[in-house]
């Protein structure tokens, strides 16, 4: 029996996470679950966006499953108390080093697309995105100039361990799927990307069989418009992969259809599911949120840290069978509520 | 008398600005021309890629037309002397702090574009990065950490009179367009981002009649998917720039369509004019380089740093002439070559 924590957080987060939780309850799966509080819901209530007991509920669960965080009303707090410190926090407290994030083309939803239905329906890559390094958690603060002006610095950093163990992942990804990776750097910029680029270079010595390019990161923006289809695997740092994997969901359609693991090992069992999107203040509480990405996040935790996939596949299947039934929410250009695209996701199960 | 000096650079640098300066030739103009070496063409002829004559040549002239940078035969120089550091040199030997990207949908060319027609005929918009400090210009090394490990850093950093002078420049053309100012940054995440967005709000207050916005930089990859027909002008900086602006004009379509402008002060006479395409390795010496963008900067060229509006409305209506006539180079999907593409922007003048 597992443990599974949820942390449901702001906005849309606690009723997406509602319906991803009906899912997992379907299942009759014998796992326990617990809830905490995060972000702004917790600073409300107890005056941190991460406070103790849920760091610590995240460390005693088998996974956690994460609804989002972000509320508009906090942007005045110091940064260290904003509810957005609660997922930097969780990430670095846990090791969660290696986000991935698939972005597949589902069948039915060409029409969300902003992009040509042909190019749309050719989008299957994964965005494997660093995330404990970089310039997210190097040095940062605010001073002043020798001539007294106000100035603002942020260290961007990596170190031959940290780029090598993310590599790791994106090749070990690659090998499993079409076996092309592309690392996204700015090496003709950045100290930072020279280390990168030549551990990745290092690394792809264990793996002759996975097809290496090396790709700066302004081109990769306009590859992923021009041709999305020619990625499999994409491997990058932690604010490139940020950019990126919002550019390649947005490209699916939808965001509201995207999940994503974050995890400490390859296989390993603690890991965070959360989906793309972000807490969306403006429709929380309105019932027009898009569960998918949460009830998808929910597969990708049973496959990814209970080793679980015939649950993992029957949800997505089921997912894939209520889009096919023509269930809909508002950001798919439907009418379906929250809770009615959940039970048309419950039905197909 | 202007003195425009014409640093063709690598790759398909000196086909392209060939065609730009015949352009420049027909209209006629008393201005004189002076060629200078540069990137990768500079170091093989005199050891660095900025030698101390190009650089006297642009400090001596009212303006200068440059093609492009780039070779990937000199990937494994160290990066002081790689053919990027001319331009990033250049960039901060004239303060030429304001770079002024448009990305205009050309009619014709819908069929070029990844997006929808009806979502690629909405985009007008312009980009205004800064270019002489951030990440690219702070303090950048190469070392080991305490365990040994090789490490790699660069320092993102601004203050506020890098950040007033750029915001000033986004208000002033958003004043002079459809009034709306979308600055991009990561302030939920970098210090760097949160002195941006304060100044960017102190700069406002003098500009009561344009409506501005902060967005996350991982949002406006994805509005720019989604919906870029709602962008009017973009304040952000240096690297979220290179990414964004990549981003926006592979939307629409051909990056060989592109122009830019960086410029020393908003109406500055000294100014340096470029593609937004690089040096293009793969297609160099074959004459398919679409030679648009490079005219197009001449353009630029003409209106921002010799006022001559009358003659780079003249090219503009050529260049959109000679399209409306069908000549395509092969990036449009056409087989003219960059000659022929010049002739035909000729016959349209
Ligand atoms: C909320 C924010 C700090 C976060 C990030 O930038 O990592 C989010 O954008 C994400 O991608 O999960
Ligand atoms: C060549 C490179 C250094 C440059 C940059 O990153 O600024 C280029 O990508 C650009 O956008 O002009």
């Amino acid at each position: 029996m597992a443990l599974i924590a949820i942390l449901a957080g702001d906005g849309i987060g606690p009723e997406v996470t509602t319906q991803a939780r009906r899912v997992l309850d379907a299942l009759g799966l014998d796992h326990q679950f617990e809830d905490g509080l995060v972000g702004g819901a917790a600073y409300r209530a107890l005056g941190h966006p991460l406070p103790p007991q849920t760091l610590e509920l995240a460390h005693r669960a088998d996974a956690i499953l994460f609804g989002a965080v972000g509320d508009p009303e906090m942007d005045g707090l110091e940064r260290t108390l904003r509810p957005e410190q609660a997922i930097l926090g969780l990430r670095k407290a846990l090791g969660l080093f290696a986000n991935l994030r698939p972005a597949t083309m589902f069948p039915g939803l060409e029409d969300a697309s902003a992009l040509r239905p042909e190019v749309a329906r050719s989008i299957d890559m994964v965005i494997v995105r660093e995330l404990t390094g970089d310039v997210y958690f190097g040095d940062k603060g605010r001073g002043h100039t020798k001539m007294g002006l106000r100035e603002g610095h942020d260290m961007m950093r990596y170190d031959e361990a940290e780029v090598a163990r993310i590599a790791r992942v994106g090749f070990e990804m690659a090998k499993r799927r079409k076996k092309i990776l592309t690392s996204v750097d700015k090496a003709n910029v950045l100290e930072t990307s020279q280390l990168w680029r030549e551990i990745v270079n290092e690394v792809a010595l264990d793996y002759p069989e996975v097809k290496l390019t090396h790709m700066y990161v302004d081109n990769a923006a306009m590859q992923l418009v021009r041709n999305p289809g020619a990625f499999d695997v994409v491997v990058t740092g932690n604010l490139f992969g940020d950019i990126l994997s919002d550019q390649a969901s947005m490209c699916v359609g939808s965001i509201g259809m995207l999940p994503s693991a974050s995890l400490n090992e390859w296989t390993g069992t603690c890991g965070l599911y959360e989906p793309i999107h972000g807490s969306a203040p403006d429709i929380a509480g309105q019932g027009k949120a898009n569960p998918c990405a949460a009830i998808l996040s929910a597969a990708m935790l049973l496959r990814h840290s209970l080793s679980d996939e015939a649950s993992a596949q029957r949800i997505e299947a089921a997912v894939i069978a209520a889009i096919g039934s023509g269930a809909r929410t508002p950001d798919l250009g439907g009418s379906h509520s929250t809770t009615a695209m959940g039970d048309a996701v419950l039905a197909a199960l």
